[in-house]
């Protein structure tokens, strides 16, 4: 029974990429209709991207780091630190999910540092997901929007958050997913997405790691990894998109990732519970919105699908797909 | 394994339930939204009545069976016939899904026939769900409206069918769900409806059948019974929602039926691929408008779902919770 329930798996990611159709994302133009946009790719879970939607800010052109040193360089906001650029991350040598070092510091050390100014022994990302540019950067807020009007309407609510990020180019955020529908703006240099499904969840390999935090000591310039007892064990993915093992995880090779990269001023819409991974160039900067995402049924079928995922990996001791499908026509459900 | 993925499936309800949450249909008053109605009853797909929402129509007032026969008495119209108010039904004494006996007949005798005016050998309905009401009754469309504006301003979209039902009493339409949104407004006379959610899938026997239907002789006023080869096995719901046999599929305690009863004037909101069970008072007579619905990653889900209730269900030759389920915790995909 395993075998078949495996490929009633795979074929949910199959037939759900199909529907959605999720072999490319979505080039939009224009202001959308607040009804349209959550029909057609919020309801359906649809990511897309406006190119040039948030080019009329005034950040876009005026963020530079002398700019932002002016305004808010004196401002010690939490940056996270690692020696890999990995905040959040699995470290398999470790067998350990390991988070960032976080250290205060003025925006203006940050900006040096991710300058090459300052030679500082590690690397800096400003990725607080704490609503941090609501709450820190009041003197910003001129130059950008703090809602994104039609999406407001669309959720029929403000953002339960607006992020900041600024970001050394080595800063990587490994593949998650969050609980929230998410606008994401580029004002400055280049972010690039991978994003797969949720529906691909049978596809992605998911273990549990004790979880441990970098701790960086500025004297000797050295990283040590602490494990943190008081985070217990975390869920993670160990594999890397951009270079996913096929040989440890073969199944991935039936996944829907889609690539796409954001330039200053475009936005993409990047539904909730999407996994991703995001690269970025040198000094890039966005503004991202979370809007509360529908705890619904769809929810309640992703829960379903992730724990019988778990139940058939740990009942055969191998992950869905890893047995060779000879004959695609049997992953069919058979039903219309 | 089995008894796991079970236990997975029987979560999906009960955490689907929860966020519905559809413990009760929420009566809700004025004119909607569109998008609010599309965000938090389509997309969310939760039911919802409002009372007296056509009410205004001349048709409320106006349908009396003399002005039917007056306006569109003489039209031939297609009626469904059975000895047992079962049109599209199973039979489980002859182990097949039958079908009515269908019949052109004048409007005038069928109302004829409900008003008992005329001794008639069974028992009649008009149901089509060809879009009858726009394809056949353009004498009624003034008395009505062709679409609910705000459902397809939501929708985008026209309905893609408008039929028209006047039914006896004893017509029953058994449990099945369509791939239709679907806004339904009674007229005249009370409809009944159980809806069960198509989360509830896992606890709701399915089973397959050979397709006949029945056929009447008007001089003997005999029905039997004939196989319809063409048509292949039908996949059907043996249990009735009226009276469900918890002896023979214990399952269905867990699920989660919604009764209400829609009055002249009402309308209700059945979201696509719910369960319903309809009956109803003598002569009641409704219009429904279907709207297509989004096959989409939600589609998906149920699709994959509905294929491993029946994985599991041919692995053990029990359906889904038929073991006692003693510890609801263990229920818990411990997930969040």
């Amino acid at each position: 029974m395993d075998v078949k329930v495996q490929k009633n798996l795979l074929c949910l990611s199959r037939e759900a990429a199909e529907f959605g159709p999720f072999d490319a994302i979505l080039e939009l133009e224009g202001e959308p209709d607040a009804l349209w946009f959550y029909r057609e790719h919020v309801s359906r879970g649809v990511p897309c991207i406006w190119r040039g939607a948030v080019a009329h800010w005034p950040a876009v052109s005026k963020w530079s780091n002398d700019y932002l040193r002016e305004t808010v360089g004196s401002k010690e906001v939490s940056v996270a630190i690692t020696p890999n650029g990995y905040a959040d991350a699995v470290r398999e040598d470790l067998n350990r999910f390991v988070m960032p070092h976080d250290q205060l510091m003025p925006v203006s050390q940050l900006l040096d540092v991710i300058e090459r100014k300052e030679d500082f022994p590690g690397i800096c990302y400003l990725q607080r997901q704490n609503s941090n540019f609501m709450e820190d950067f009041a003197e910003l807020w001129k130059d950008t929007d703090l809602d994104i009007a039609w999406a407001s309407k669309a959720f029929g609510a403000q953002p339960d958050a607006v992020n900041l990020w600024i970001g050394d180019e080595r800063a990587v955020t490994s593949m998650h997913k969050d609980h929230y529908e998410n606008l994401y703006c580029v004002v400055r240099g280049e972010k690039h997405f991978i994003l797969l499904p949720p529906t691909d969840r049978p596809l992605i390999p998911h273990m549990k790691y004790a979880s441990a935090r970098y701790q960086l000591d500025l004297a000797s310039r050295e990283f040590s990894v602490v494990d943190e007892k008081d985070h217990g064990v975390i869920p993670w993915i160990p594999l890397d998109p951009q270079k996913p093992d096929l040989n440890r995880w073969p199944q991935y090779r039936h996944a829907h990732p889609l690539r796409c990269t954001l330039k200053a001023g475009d936005m993409l819409f990047l539904p909730s519970m999407w996994y991703h991974h995001v690269s970025q160039s040198q000094g890039a900067i966005a503004v991202n919105y979370w809007y509360d995402m529908a705890f619904d049924m769809r929810y309640a079928y992703f829960q379903c699908m992730d724990a019988i995922t778990d139940t058939v990996a740990e009942g055969n001791c191998c992950a869905v797909g890893d047995h060779d499908i000879e004959d695609e026509q049997e992953l069919s459900t058979g039903k219309t």
